[in-house]
């Protein structure tokens, strides 16, 4: 790749990323799907003993976990690097809170989640564009709020 | 526009929009108004009920409502698409923090917001550069802490 | 420089903040010192009346102020302006968090520091690429929280 197609691939996968954070928090379930993720996605969230995939399995365990949820996630200062024509890695730092209900504490009693870590990730360019293929949850700290 | 353009283009809107939270924080209101909003710029939150335009009366109104408040407004991962030579659109993920004082409470009682949501946006390049031409706001999720 | 090199250099400035950041909070000392700073680096934060040079000198002291204690570091919304080849500006939003140990608090009696402000920043390109030449912290909220 030359430096500019490097650029451009490396702002494209900043807005697929946003496309995850955007879609995620306001349920935007189709568009989570066909926008962001690559068929043969792959989550891992350590913390909760997970490892998904592929695509379809792991967005219906997120969908079953977001529930009445209200969520924010948000992601900050991406390292992304460019491997090859096709695949790219990306280390973002991030931040989420996780609003429960009464009806759905996580863990029967939390009401309230707020979490600082980093995803580690993988991207795959297909036919339609940047996709992320895998990705890693790490924690700094992670707090768990039980009054409701 | 060339592929480098566009680039160029989406970088300068994001600094732009790093001027609008720099400035808005610091209250910095001469820079507010001439390095970040478009003479017909126009503000919406739909929360307080509120659509404003154009830029002198809409920054009027901030500045009265900004007064001895402290104020931390971060921006995350925008999506900004250029529309063509001289126009774009942006989404941006946005979490706010307004500290009152005792002596100017928001709503009569609350001492602190907490807010979560995004932004959507509009812009325009003007003969001095981008500028935002209209911004409204949408929440994820707000908080109004009522103890001083 | 050309409009493309001076995207690269935009970018590359944005990469280093963030290993800056992930070096930090991972407490990577090695990565910190070799792969972000100047050896010329100076670190001032007023509010702890700091201004230390150069780079190991630095260095020692966050090490030392680090301890035990986990610290989420976020960056936002850059204005990177490069200055001439090998030189540019930078000013980022930011907020942190300060997580201390029973043993060891932070002032005496501080067990979580939440804080709010901008890093007034200088980088400068060595044959190894770009590094933080300085930074300067200043503030617009910080909250000591004295309760373990």
């Amino acid at each position: 790749m030359t430096p500019l197609e490097r650029l451009v691939a490396i702002e494209e996968i900043k807005q697929l990323k946003a496309k995850y954070f955007y879609a995620y928090d306001n349920k935007l379930w189709d568009m989570w799907r066909d926008e962001v993720w690559a068929p043969d996605a792959r989550l891992e969230v350590p913390e909760m003993g997970r490892d998904i995939a592929p695509r379809d399995a792991m967005i219906a365990w997120v969908i079953e976990q977001s529930a009445d949820q209200v969520s924010v996630h948000h992601g900050h200062t991406p390292i992304i690097e460019i491997t090859s024509d096709t695949t790219a890695t990306g280390l973002w730092a991030m931040e989420d809170r996780l609003y429960r209900s009464k009806e759905h504490p996580l863990n029967g009693d939390t009401a309230y989640v707020l979490g600082f870590g980093h995803y580690h990730e993988t991207y795959v360019k297909l036919d339609v564009g940047w996709r992320i293929r895998s990705t890693r949850l790490t924690r700094l700290r992670t707090e768990y709020v039980k009054i409701f």
